[in-house]
């Protein structure tokens, strides 16, 4: 037996047991006749006491172990003179009587602390020793208690987990696939499955009624700043369900987690329409954390002298708490953020609002104080605040204002990552435009039904039409979205066509599910929650990286295992595959 | 609301209740008056009454409903004059007040169930009704109930559950790996994993001390019968351990399941050596629930007159209980087995054991009725019973006896489902002898650990070397194995030059590992389950299929999606890849 306790568990009531302990050497410091080390393992450190007076030789042995050199000791342990509030085994230390070294190792690239000195891509090539520091081991310990909350609340509501399979086939539609050549079927490919949506509502016509999977997902995208090309989700679907069932089983579910993992009551989760969001906050997954909601400024600041402003579909402001102190240098920098290319506003107007009750903007030439009290009040602005103001086109102007709340949100520390705010998002539209096809795409998927009192515009404004589609909301970050599916034969039909889809494309594409749809399709709908990221924001953290074993960077690369890589000549030969133009090597 | 209850609760407690149903028109009855019709979900079966005389509309609707229309109905619950005790809700019935038609169906290609009259391609192509059937609706809903009590048990004993990534790099050795080419690293390619076997050993070195994980693993192998290109693991590793302490784990787990899932007590698991398994039952996972062990008769059989055992490496008989009845013909045809080429024995010996103590043989021409005592008495055989002997090379003989120890087994009904004897299987071999490649291949893999006391064997006899490694066997099968890792250099640089790995090689294939192991690598070993064939062993089969929602067939292929299958032309571009030779469409 290679210990006896761990290196997180031994306290007071322990006191003068005999122990053996493994782990790695974690922290050594001599201090004349004593030499104390911390040994630590994934449950904590313990320290070690050698004396030089007792016992030379193994204190002298004690004292030439490396950092994260692996050791076994058997010892006694003792109260501490000075305890250590600090650390869980703060009270005890251990009297060594021997020590064993099982593995040396060489001096660790950076320091295995919280608060490391490695940058980023050194710990990623190095992921097993960024694994042993604190931060990401918690992480990692974070996600295994969610999945396994998730799971066990679930399958008490009658889930089932089903396995669906990853070799599947490739669909034009939605984002690239990743694919897999096979050899047993040469000149053809399996898919990656970009979401298991497909099976799971075949899982509905063959009657599994409630069923749910924690599953990996593939989408091959270009990259964007904390996106993988594998992620994972714990998708859902029910039969014989309403709207309302789904959206009160993973409510449920949402609030077990919180109270569970976070320790945090979370009262009936607010509910928006996707039109409300846009409007209140230019955005379909708004923060609430904070107020800053929108003040449309149209019928009050246009039709002045002002031709910037008398131009714009659509005159918006918010209400920046407290901000109105920013220096002029400040505010200049403000406005420099918000025509950044990524933003792409013409600029900003603002209006400081003084202790006195005065106003002071970018624009007194254009408006008196009796305007810019108006607009105070538009946006729920009091004194001490600064109001900032973009106009322009609806849609941009809205997405443009929507991104300099939540900047200033965060720069105001008012994004509080201990603070959770869910909100659900109903009735988003059905349909989009795409500018580039210039057609009309399922904003969710083709199977998403309609809302039966928006049939009837489907074709007079297919862009009016609302969608029986759902997304919780939560600190700003979409956790998941759903919808009910239409599951008879006429109202696919009436879809289709509204995609512009030929019978002949439909049937190539969704024939297997169409035939499904056949034999007896239940009424059913689900909900796919984002795991990697509802892990990250339940662990206070926005970015998802550290919550994943071993991600991948943001060319797709491993790191660490060196790979995308070549293949040998003849792997590819077997698979009947050649590569075109040159090879990386 | 689409039901109050489900179609499996109802009870005489429900008595006058008004309820709501949903689920699928499973069969219909005409009795004059009266119609009966069982609706059907996951949950169970419901029967529902409608009469002529009190609402004829309503009747003459029901009638017109096909096999597989999904309905909703509202009624009372009554008493069922006639009980059926068949059927969890046989006491009561639903006097239907309203019926809604929620979809139609045509009519299934196969009957809804448990004895379908389906073929299994037919069965394959509609898995989705498939899957209706009880019998494979209760086996995915048995898997899922596995998933989760080793979920919970693990994580109970401190295991965390930790995703190692999908897309890895492929490696030389070992079976096929499935490839994904790298859009974004034109020329490059990901390998799907065939285990996370190096990926949990990097979890150790990083400190992670228990981790398992339920994976999909795939293999590129030309399929024999009832495996699958995709296949599920319950991988484990655990770090600071011993051989005992992975035995007691997972012991412990497997009578864990063995009670929850099949209410069956089993006492502590038998062991068992490779050689002995070998020498017992010719075979590494030998099925203990019946004796038919070998008895090895070359001291008692060899030196007379009969030159075919002469001759011999071995000779080696089981005794099969109450076959001395077997007739002539009935022998014959066994002989005639054991000569197919699928088995490949030359002949076949045999002795009855007469009820009256004497023997009658096919070689009583050189044995005397002392000679075939002595054999019965080696291979425990009794009056009634039928002696089998196999001579021929050693391992050759062995593995023929023991395909027909099974063969006879399972004709005699020997091999009982509900049965469960578990047995490990331990001190492998380190290293087996590849006659392909002339030279030694690790039997497990290369980071299995030798025994200590064998390691100065690996010079003078390889093939002699035991390793720290073991196999759990649940009734003839393998259910899981692992090993102890090395976790030093020096041991792991010996173990690559026996392996005739030169270090460059050994660098390529294995370097991140390698690197690893230089930062203070712990002691560890562990363990995979197959998921797949557990379960099903667990619901009584032998085959894995019905325990997979989505199957594909022995070439590789899903049926119902109709998969794999050709790329557009374009696709393949992108990925910097073109099919080589005539492309099938």
């Amino acid at each position: 037996m290679y210990r006896t306790h761990n290196c997180g568990e031994l306290r007071l009531e322990n006191l003068h047991a005999k122990v053996k302990l493994a782990g790695w050497m974690h922290k050594s410091r001599d201090l004349g006749g004593m030499t104390f080390i911390d040994i630590r393992d994934r449950y904590g450190k313990t320290q070690l006491v050698f004396n030089m007076d007792s016992n030379k030789d193994l204190c002298e042995k004690a004292r030439k172990l490396g950092r994260e050199f692996v050791i076994q000791i058997e010892g006694k342990v003792v109260e501490r003179s000075a305890k250590n509030a600090d650390m869980a085994t703060g009270d005890i230390e251990i009297e060594v009587e021997s020590l064993e070294l099982l593995n040396a190792s060489k001096t660790p690239p950076f320091t295995i602390e919280d608060d490391t000195d490695g940058g980023e891509e050194l710990r990623m090539k190095y992921r097993y020793l960024d694994i042993r520091r604190g931060k990401v081991r918690n992480a990692l310990v974070l996600r295994h208690h969610v999945a396994l909350e998730v799971r066990k609340y679930l399958s008490n509501l009658n889930f089932i987990e089903v396995e669906t399979p990853v070799l599947i086939k490739s669909t034009p539609e939605g984002a690239r696939d990743f694919v897999v050549p096979s050899r047993m079927n040469p000149g053809m490919f399996y898919a990656l499955p970009q979401s298991p949506q497909t099976f799971k509502q075949l899982l509905m016509v063959g009657g599994m009624d409630k069923y749910f999977q924690i599953v990996k997902c593939f989408r091959d995208e270009d990259l964007r700043a904390d996106r993988q090309p594998e992620f994972t989700q714990i998708d859902c679907e029910m039969a014989f369900i309403e709207q309302e069932d789904i959206l009160a089983v993973f409510e449920g579910l949402t609030r077990h987690l919180l109270k569970e993992i976070n320790g945090v009551e979370v009262a009936e989760f607010p509910r928006m329409t996707y039109a409300e969001a846009m409007k209140k906050y230019g955005n379909d997954k708004p923060d609430i954390r904070f107020g800053m909601e929108f003040g449309e400024l149209n019928d009050i600041a246009q039709h002045k002298d002002f031709s910037v402003f008398n131009q714009a579909e659509l005159v918006v402001a918010i209400a920046v708490p407290n901000a109105g102190e920013f220096t002029r240098k400040e505010i200049d920098a403000l406005v420099d953020w918000v025509k950044r290319p990524q933003i792409g506003a013409l600029g900003m107007v603002y209006v400081k609002c003084n202790e006195d009750g005065s106003f002071k903007s970018s624009v007194d030439k254009f408006y008196d104080q009796t305007d810019l009290a108006a607009w105070a009040e538009r946006t729920g602005a009091k004194p001490g605040d600064l109001i900032c103001v973009l106009s322009g086109a609806a849609n941009k102007v809205r997405a443009q204002l929507s991104a300099l709340r939540m900047e200033l949100a965060t720069r105001l520390g008012l994004r509080k990552p201990n603070e959770f705010a869910p909100l659900w998002v109903l009735d988003f539209p059905l349909l989009e435009w795409d500018e580039e096809t210039q057609r009309f795409h399922a904003m969710h998927h083709p199977f998403t039904s309609p809302k039966k009192e928006d049939m009837a515009l489907l074709d007079s404004n297919p862009g009016a039409v609302r969608a029986n589609a759902y997304d919780l909301v939560l600190n700003g970050n979409e956790i998941g979205g759903g919808s009910i599916r239409i599951h008879d034969k006429a109202t696919q039909a009436l879809m289709f066509k509204h995609l512009g889809f030929s019978d002949e494309e439909a049937r190539t594409q969704f024939g297997f599910l169409m035939d499904a749809f056949e034999f007896g399709a239940p009424p059913h709908g689900g909900l796919a929650f984002g795991l990697d990221r509802l892990v990250a924001i339940l662990g206070g953290q926005e970015t998802i990286r550290d919550f994943i074993a071993f991600p991948k960077n943001n060319a797709g690369r491993d790191l660490m295992i060196d790979t995308p890589s070549v293949l040998h000549e003849e792997q590819l030969q077997e698979l009947a595959i050649q590569v075109i133009g040159p090879k990386q090597v």
